[in-house]
């Protein structure tokens, strides 16, 4: 395959640049007799849309998507279903001085140097509007794993230096600010914050955690498609994420394995330092991941940089951009999540069947 | 696929349990024409069997590889390579006394919940022994990618609490110590920590970084196959890691654009917080790729968990075994990068042929 | 994968039922750079669309086309490229006859017992109408193929009892009728039968050949990959073929060794009964193939089935049907070989890149 | 993937060449708890293997197989299965003198025009010894599908002109003989014929047919995966064959719609002219395919070729060969059969799980 598709049985494959007619998808897999409809997938997009907020592009995308294919009278029928969103608000001419010129950090010169050509507008392909057509297949990928009494939820734990006070942790909290902030508390400097950089014309990074709950033990496919292993995969595949943790993550280098390990007794596991997963297949326990995500390379702050004569030029970009992507990326994570975790569940029916587990399962 | 399986292209398969009569994989997509011989393989071999020091397990394996097709006088002629590696020291009866009980933070459980059945002498299949079958494969694709002109080189960055000092960073240092690391300085430190870890019976964490230098421009296939998402996958699928962090991994959450973003000029890039990969593309730049490993779950200090009839137990794990598999780590992760690069440049070359790159080439 | 796609590097996903609201599809790996418009599709959908003549269903489909993405300025540009089709001419309201019935011989039967669910509606995802995404990425297949000197072009050799005379064989002829026959003088013949055919309400079968000239030496991946393997794939993946020939076919079974063998000299080879692949791989000859077609299922003629209750029925179709799939399969034919050929050409060059073949092309 | 590996989620990839140290294999995706040991796919190599009878090459080779993973204790553990089998009869110097010469409808040339350098002995990687490996798998994927009711078995049908009388055709009569004929009156003609043969030099083809009962309706994947598609590539990809049928094949060019058509009562079909799949997937009656394998290529018969330098030369080829590669191929046919079923056995189960059909299941 040739890189625009993920998953091996549950399949996202996607198309679409930022300022082409559409763009849309094809889910290839997805089990038959699941209601769904597109109000199930609008209500995920409408998570991940811009302009909710002023913290976010103000780029005015509906974001409507319509259902082409494989679904009959108000359920999956098991063949592909076909998505698509039409571009709407796609106001080119903004990046017509960008036709020439690779704006740092951004992927303008290795799209141009990989194929010899490049949609510049809007970044094409590289744009992270591609993460529309993810959070719609993870919608597909959620309704189906409700089912099987999965439940994929994620949450914004840092922006720059402010973090969320885990004390204060409420689910409840997360859609009921723009950020996804479990900590209401820290909305409103949140807000000052992104206030601020905004005025500066500059970016900053963040940290997202997604967490799945009920997830049976033994999903994943040792050796090389573990369940952290693919996990990794799909959130690295994210635009601007630089980093993936799974479990304790980066801290378990100081750790001793006395520390680390989950305990378990007939009751369940103690702790859950591992994530969830253990040799690549989870435990039964909450799926626990982290990623990290980069500053937007689009500032109205100058860059040096060069144009595609290899001139050394000073790059401002304009146009509308999202001064932190980490602010609407959590939809887009659980998405991911909620994909590979489908899969894997899938994948594991078809070697080891519907079959019951014998062992007590602990959580 | 299944899941033994990784790269699309350049396609390793291997099998073999621990304590089975056998190691060995097949790579599939190996360009014809290349010198190969056993003995490249069994230098990257040596780098990673067990019982070169006193600080990894004292099980005794030579890890003798032998190339049974694919070869013909002296080089590879474009068809399958099959390579195996007999087991020759597997006293089995170690492990009898973890027939069924589930050691704490190890796959014993996991592997027994998924299949209803699993080989537990020396943890069967979820044996970091799995891993030599890659460092043989990562050794093919090092001579491959050489005639790219393309080098992969790791280390070890932190082992427990002990840091390397950058300033005295060496890579001739690296191959030196039992360690791998590039800092010579820290070695007696680090022999210390573990043979007092090793009397605690306890076990530590840590980290290793892979770089790849002499990468063209170009790699990566967007949207999903970026490189640095198979880069996550193939290293976050190696035993232990929790965490795969890419350039600058977790600290982009606090940098600012301006900070985070490499600038370039006509001679080149300015800086590398990217890791050398752009919209999942890469830049030309080194490829750099950290790894947090977690300590090994097979401790001789007791631990609370259950058995197969759901029991509660203490288990106290015998047998001989790796108190920081980080140690071993570094080939390892230096054939996973190996893999995936050669992977993607014969992706690469699929789509985009071998042409010349017109616009000018940064490092 | 989970069945809509086809293709390793240059891969085809589709999607979209017979009477739901679009057709689609997805190609990814297409190189980039080649010069690709909507004309250039419409051309060949053209040649497959329904209601050209008299003698194919009456349903009027314009089978618009439209490039959603991956073509800037006139140019593919590497990326995915999404194409669409809006179904226009839905009479749902004829099939509801068919909702709770089986007609032998159709695919009814099957979907209905794999997904517990089926879009009856003209066959939903099993109508042929599905192939019209074929012949569109075949269209884009061809053009990227006619850049390394090969064309694929294919005809009807039989319908029913009526053979194609070789000896009036004329390329030029093909294209001129409406059932793609090389012959004209059969062509009034043609005419004749169906016109009794479509009066006596029945089906009747066909062959067709397709023939790619201009292929380098060298495509086809040994072993499971071979050429001739994955044509094979490609052609029994249209609707109603139930045969597949590579060169002389089932006439090898009575063939000597000393017949079949092709001879070769300096000047080239001798004769062509391989068909123009030795050992899966491409001798630099045509490649030919041929493929049976059964009759439609969809008839007039009364015939015995069940209901979904399982109650003995009988069946009588109506709604507008091709009497012979066969007429409108040729362009489906070359589609699948031009998209075969194409990824077996990009495969090769991934594993062997540019290079020059050393010994002497022969053809 | 590469070329070396056939299916999905039963996945089988194989290395070796003819007069290499070994063949081997890797099963990926085997379900676990299946009983399984050597003797289980020794009866079926021996089936296979040469030198049982006078009418096959006169290479000695055991073909005795070793298990190198994924068994414990007498049962599959769900992880990947290695299997060995040692080459013992190399006779290397027999093909001292095809080095630098390419006989006439042998692989000799296409390998050496794809990948540059070929391993000439005794046709190396293209040696119809490979399919050795491929008759372990099935043996495997045989007693996977026992477990699921389906038998897998195939026979020799036509003999260059000899054919088999379906009036007295008897499968206990399969492996009585060394033709695998179901009819016991043709085998002394076969005998003086296969005779007759071997002393003029020369060689034939001949046609096999497979068949898998037991097989539940609902298995292939629509659109490219179909049962038929996939059953077509694993059937092309067997050494020598040049055509693959399902059901009626070939004879569906002249069939009429209603004579095509397999009427259905509440009893089940009342014909099997499709052979057992309608739309890509299986109806729940028997499975028919039919293909035919050209004669061999290495005669004692002199032809005209060229040599490695692009002269004319004559080649006579010496070592030992088949006259006729049908003779072996029945086990072979059924190998590739059984895999591609359980392959969509497991992918059935992927994405519908094992749910009870609530249509009348017809046979």
């Amino acid at each position: 395959m040739s890189g625009n598709s993920i998953g091996k049985l549950f399949t996202l494959t996607t198309f679409g640049e930022s300022h082409g007619p559409a763009l849309g998808c094809i889910i290839d897999g997805c089990p038959p007799g699941i209601e769904l409809c597109e109000a199930d997938l609008q209500v995920e997009l409408d998570r991940r849309k811009p302009g909710t907020s002023r913290h976010t592009t103000q780029r005015r995308e509906a974001d409507e998507v319509r259902i082409l294919s494989g679904v009959f009278e108000g359920k999956t029928t098991g063949t592909a279903i076909g998505l698509l969103i039409e571009n709407t608000d796609q106001r080119s001419k903004d990046y017509g001085n960008i036709k020439d010129t690779f704006r740092p950090a951004h992927a303008d010169y290795t799209y141009s140097q990989k194929y010899g050509i490049r949609d510049y507008r809007g970044g094409g392909r590289s744009s992270a509007r591609e993460t529309a057509m993810r959070v719609a297949a993870g919608a597909v990928a959620k309704k189906v794993l409700a089912q099987f009494g999965v439940q994929v939820r994620g949450y914004l734990s840092q922006l720059g230096p402010i973090r969320v006070n885990m004390e204060r942790f409420d689910w409840a909290a997360v859609n009921t600010n723009p950020f996804f902030s479990p900590d209401l508390e820290i909305v409103a400097e949140l807000e000052d914050y992104m206030d601020a950089l905004r005025k500066e014309g500059n970016s900053v990074g963040a940290r997202i955690n997604v967490v799945a709950s009920g997830v049976p033990v033994g999903l994943g496919e040792p050796i090389f498609d573990r369940l952290d292993a693919e996990l990794a995969h799909g959130l690295m595949s994210i635009n601007a994420v630089k980093g993936v943790e799974i479990g304790d993550g980066f801290d378990v280098i100081e750790q001793k394995g006395t520390e680390h390990r989950d305990e378990m007794t007939p009751e369940g596991f103690l702790s859950n330092h591992a994530g969830g997963i253990l040799g690549g297949i989870s435990t039964g326990q909450d799926i626990v991941a982290g990623i990290a995500l980069k500053p937007t390379s689009s500032l109205r702050l100058p860059g040096k940089s060069i144009n595609a004569q290899g001139e050394a030029i000073e790059v401002v970009t304009k146009g509308r951009h999202d001064p932190c992507v980490g602010i609407r990326a959590t939809p887009i994570a659980e998405a991911m999540m909620a994909i590979t975790l489908l899969d894997h569940l899938l994948r594991d029916r078809a070697q080891n069947g519907d079959v019951k587990r014998t062992t007590p399962q602990l959580s």
